[in-house]
Parts: structure tokens; sequence; C-alpha cells
């Protein structure tokens, strides 16, 4: 099956759309490699859960291997791709060269800070696992600091958790951080006064969720209020220097923790890949999603520009890279047959964000929903993606045993 | 119920030793402060799965805020004790001074390198969450290491695994280790050579499990054989450079994986006491458990050291620090009423080690088990110690699974 006469394919990411093209391939006449960072795929719409101690690692990732085993035209490498010779086809891995005859940049996306060195370096983040974790770490260690604080003010300061951007990751991570306090940290420190306990959702913009329909980010905004989360919009956050914000008209707020979600670039190594970018360091693509001046070069995902009908980006989001994941996949198996490939036309399956417990919106087939009914879709979809039975099952009775007893399982600080 | 005029119980450290004796004055009229490094209590016996990708911590490490959420008379607090006088009777904490009227010393062991830097710095430990998740790691980028390594020699490097110390944690890793490899690591690298791979058990002494009966001594070497794992009896570590063990008669093996389990000491805490200490560090105690120059605190679990009736130290292991907990919180109460304290005698339960899948040694009511038999009783013991219902439902399932498929969940490498 793997002979050195077919086609090469590499594929760097195993994100959303990395992966679903490489399966896409598996029974076309093909070679691949597949490269990524790390050695699982990883479920990222739940990773704000990681951060707010809801699930564990294992129980949002899974390894790449254990997903391609039966896969036999499929080579897994881990590593970290330290340049792409687009002239002379190779990828630079771990010390090596692939060469390869088609390749698909499936390279996702990284945090944008926009140039605040101070955020950077002392916020916190929901990126990957690693910044996850430690996010629940630290979540975490300030309420324990606050339990042996005597100074009010101290407390407060730790006591402050702040997060900023108003999109899905921010108000998930927000509403779920409301719940968390009021429903697992009360008990677990019943000698604190949770009325010091402050969330507070900044969004630079005017509302939360910019791209939804009105009804549902005043859903949004009004079901996170239910949840006891302070949200201040049209506000521009200009420093952190770890204790404090200060914000563009002045105004300070005093926290220990600042949780950014307010900014997403595409990949880093895309800008030095020698080709034209749009804003947040997205590739442009034409309507096949190739590099025009590389056209066995395809870019999906967070990391590829493409405009839909009337002339916005399309947004950054799993089910835009799978859509075009399965086009390409079609275009590299066309193309090969020395046919022309198909252009992409993303279908909008509508919007769905959870602001926590019994509480979602959600816009599908041209109808809004918000509350209980859009947070039971939110549920079974959730779990339903997911790879891996195992993974839904330990994921659902996790859940269900949250949901019954207010409980979440794994608010273990653990030292990086 | 709290109140200032009760006696000041401080218990440092929440192994299985602090937190019994702690969960056993639930009801006494006393103030009790649990002090330890973690938030969690962690199930030390199933330490070694996590290294090798069998169980995620948070399926053996239960948050201490949850297991005391009832018991209104304890206090836990975080963090690491950084001095204590034991003649004005106080412990600094958190840059705190807590004085107390009792104290429990149940901090444990740490892994005993015997001096050998070398060993310190390059080899790997299970002694704890971090190290066993970095030790898990580290095998599992071995193998990704290996898979793009041509150099036939540089291969074998990474694909030798040495364990030592030929007690239960070392056969348990060996065992399992060897296991993970012939029916998961195999299916995860089917292009992979797998009579490269080898796993070394090297002990200094001239057998296995050495407190173990001979019959179970021999079985523990049978079954280990079975599992592919090569033993060395009778010899001596005497460097590691990260590349290549040296042995005391010159042998040489090549690995980039030792994992030391061949040494434990008490909590090196301990040291600046200024109390009699035995061999290993351990704090000599009187048969009521405490420091004879001080009555009022107490010594337990690998802490302390004291003979069995026929001269020998009582082993470290948890059945021990838990009978002396229990004992312990009996005689606080008596001292509290001005009683005599009652002398401790340790009840041996029997023996259980696990070599792998259906195959463990036993010795329980003066009987020798081992294979299957021993295997359930070692499964079905486990889980009902492990804390908390979900955390057994959850291991349950997984086992069940990984036993029906040969799969293990969470070979995720992630960063530290």
């Amino acid at each position: 099956m793997m002979t050195q006469n077919l086609p090469h394919i590499v594929i760097v990411g195993a994100g959303f759309g990395g992966m679903e093209t490489a399966k896409k391939l598996k029974n076309a006449p093909v070679r691949i490699t597949l490269i990524d960072r790390q050695n699982y795929h990883l479920f990222q719409p739940l990773l704000y859960q990681i951060a707010i101690a809801g699930v564990v690692p294992s129980q949002i990732a899974y390894p790449l291997r254990a997903i391609f085993r039966r896969q036999k035209n499929l080579n897994f490498q881990m590593g970290e791709v330290t340049g792409i010779d687009l002239d002379a086809r190779y990828v630079r891995l771990n010390g090596s060269v692939i060469a390869y005859d088609v390749l698909v940049l499936a390279v996702g996306g990284q945090t944008n800070f926009f140039g605040m060195k101070s955020v950077e370096e002392r916020g916190f983040q929901v990126k990957d696992i690693e910044s996850a974790v430690k996010t629940r770490n630290h979540l975490l260690d300030m309420f324990e600091q606050a339990s042996r604080e005597a100074d009010a003010e101290k407390r407060r300061a730790l006591l402050t958790f702040v997060v900023a951007g108003g999109g899905p990751t921010g108000v998930e991570t927000a509403g779920a951080l409301g719940e968390l306090i009021t429903h697992v940290m009360a008990k677990d420190y019943p000698h604190m006064d949770l009325n010091e306990v402050r969330v507070i959702l900044l969004e630079a913009g005017g509302s939360l969720m910019g791209v939804y329909p009105e009804e549902l980010r005043k859903a949004t905004f009004d079901l996170l209020r239910g949840k006891n989360v302070e949200i201040m919009l049209n506000v521009k956050l200009e420093n952190y220097n770890g204790e404090q914000i200060t914000f563009g008209d002045g105004r300070r707020i005093r926290t220990r923790t600042l949780i950014w979600t307010a900014g997403v670039r595409a990949a880093g190594m895309l800008d030095s890949l020698g080709v034209q970018q749009a804003g947040s360091g997205r590739v442009r693509v034409d309507s096949s999603l190739r590099v025009p001046t590389h056209p066995e070069v395809f870019v999906i995902g967070d990391a590829a520009y493409l405009e839909n009908g009337n002339g916005q980006p399309l947004p950054m989001l799993a089910t835009v890279a799978q859509q075009q994941a399965n086009v390409t996949a079609q275009n590299i198996q066309k193309i090969i047959k020395g046919r022309e490939p198909e252009p992409f036309h993303y279908k909008d399956p509508g919007l769905l964000a959870t602001v926590g417990r019994n509480a979602a919106v959600a816009r599908i087939f041209g109808l809004s929903f918000s509350g209980f009914i859009a947070w039971l879709i939110w549920v079974v979809l959730h779990i339903y993606r997911l790879i891996g039975f195992r993974n839904r099952l330990l994921v659902l009775i996790n859940w269900a045993w949250d949901y019954l007893f207010y409980e979440t399982q794994v608010r273990l600080i653990t030292k990086e």
C-alpha cells in the first residue's frame, strides 16, 4: 500500500482541519505524512472546561496514533516544523527534510495580544492544554491564598477574576467561572465571604458575541448576569502589571487574574512563508484554498483568509475548518488525476455557545434559542463530537454527576 | 463548634496517615488544622499507573477540601511547612506561625538516591503526580523519537527502559511497562520492530520483593519474565549519565530511561527537628508513636521508626500508616482527658502486589496466591479503597475497557 511512487501529501497540523483532511484521504492513492507538535488531537471547543476544572485533559484530547491506527497510508510524525521551502517543496522537521507533492497547512491560530507585552507576560490563556492547566492551577491557588489572607483589600484582589474578550471563549469561561464559584467553591471554602468574589467580563466592543444576531447577544448578556458575571462593554484595556488592570479612560481594577481571550491570529509560522497575508496573519488563498503562487499548497482553517459572499472573512471556527478539510481532500484527489479543483463554499450550520449550566444561546435553521433548550442542544452536540466512545462516556458520566451534584471533579493544583 | 478554647491539633501531611488521623477526630472536642503542600490526597499505590499512562492524575487524587467538606472541626491549609519549633510548640507556614497543643507529623517519605547525584539529576521517579507525569511524557517521547531514528544503536538506547528497584513499585512499573509495549505500543507504532524494545529491572539484592515469602518472590520473578521483563539481580548501579548506566562490575547498559524506585527515606524536613532519627531518617518514637522528648508530638507512617516484635523496623506501607492513624486519633483523645496513651501494635493484613494484567502475588491469612486470583483480589481492593464513588466508577470503566481492548487511555505528551 505504502509505495514510494504514490504522491506524497504532507499535512501540517492535526486540529479539526488537518485531522479531517487526513481522514478523508484514507482510501486515496496517496502517501500521507501528518505532522503535529503534539501527539494528540485536542477538542478545542471544550478547552475552557479544563481552565475551570470541569474536565481533565485526557477527556478532550485523544492520541493521534490511536486515531489513525487503521489508516495504512498515513504516517504520523510528532515535531515542530522549523521551516518550509515552498519553491523546493520541502518541510523541515526534527532535523530532517520532508519533500512533498502536495502540502496542506492547517496550522491554526494563536493568541493575539496586539503588542501588549504586559498582558502576554502576566495574563493567562486558554489556547492549549498547558495554558489551560496553568490557568486552572492559578484560579484554585487564588482561593487557597485568599482563604488565609487577612488584609481585605489584598483578599479582594485575589478574588477578582477578569476575563477579557466577549467572544465565545470569553463568555463560556466567565459563565463557567461564575458557576464554579457559586456552586463549588462556596462548599469548599465555607468560611469565605463569597460576596468578595467578582467575575468580570471585559469587551472592547459594544456587545457580547459580536457575530451573533441581536436577540442572542442580548440573551447572552442576560444569562451571564444571572451567573453573577459583571460585564463591562466598550472598555479598552491598556496595561496589566499582574496586580492591576489599567484602562484607556484611566479606570483601574485590582486583580491577580486576567484571562486573555480577546484576540486570535493565524499561527506565527505563516509569517515566514513569504506569501500574501491578510489581517490577523491569515494566508490569502484562492477560491479552492490554494496559495495563488504555489497551487500545490493548500491552507485551511484559521490559517486561511477567504471571504464569504458578503465580503466578510470566514470566521475562525471548527466548522469552517472541517468543511474546508472535506473539500481539500476531494480537491487533492482531483489534482492528482489532473482535474481542476472545486471552489469552496461555506455552509453556515448555525451558531452555538454555552453560558453555563442550563444556559446557552443557539441559532440553528434560522431560529434563535436561548436558555435550557439551547444548552441541551449544546451538550448533545459536543459530547457526540468528542472523539472516541470511551471519552464520550466518561465526559457524560462526569457531566451528569456535576449536573446532579453541583460538583466538579478535578480541583487539583499540580505543579508545572 | 470551632471555639478557641478547644485543644488545637495540627496535622502535617495529608497522606494515608494524616488524612485518617484527621477523619477519626471528626467528633472529638478539638480544633484541627490539616496542612499539606498539595490541595489533594493522593492514592499512592496507583501512582505507577500514571507513569505508564494507565490512569490520569484526577483518577487517583481527590481534593482535600472536598474530602473534609463536612468536618466542621477541621481547617485545611495548603502550603509548605518551613519550620517547626518543638519547644515553643509552633509550626511555620506561608509566612505565619501556627501554635499547637498536639502535633502529628505524617510527612511521609521521599526518594533516596543514596548520594548518587547523577541518578538524581538524570533519572526519573514515581514519587508524586509531577514526577509520574514527567516519567509518562518521557516514555512516550522515547517511542516518538525512536520512530524516526535511523541509527540502530541510538534507536535501541531510546527503546531500552530500565527500572531500578525490585520492591513493589519497581515490579509494578516494570510489569506494566512490559504490557504497555506488547499490547499498546505495538499497535501505535506498527512500523517499529518491537524486538528492539527492552524492559530491564535491576535489583541490588538477590531476589525481587525481598520482604515476601520465598514462593511469592519466585512467582513474581516468573510472572515478570512472562511479561518480557529482563531481570538483573545482585547488580550495583554506580553511575548514570543520561545515556548509559555503569555498574560496579564495569558492565554497561545504553539507555535513555532510568526509573529509580530503589530507595526511599523519611521526608527531609524531619532532619532539622533536632530529634533522634534512625536509618532512612525516620524519627525514633516511643511505643505510642510519640517523640520521647516531646510527648505532645506524634510521628506516624513512613516518617516514624518503630520496630515490630522481632526487631525489624515496620515497613513503609499505607497499611502501617493507617493503623497508626487510628491509634493516634484515639491516643490524642485520651491525652486530652488526662489519660495514658495506648501502645501501637501492627496487625499485618498480608501482602499484595500486581505484576500486570491477570498477574499479581498476594499473601493473605497465611496463604500465598499468585496469578489471576491474586490479581482479582488486587483489583477489587484497590478500586474499593480509591476515594470517592465517582473516581471508583471512572477507574473501573477505564480498567474494564483496557482489559477488554488492551488499550490505555492517556498516551498524551504534555509539556511541563
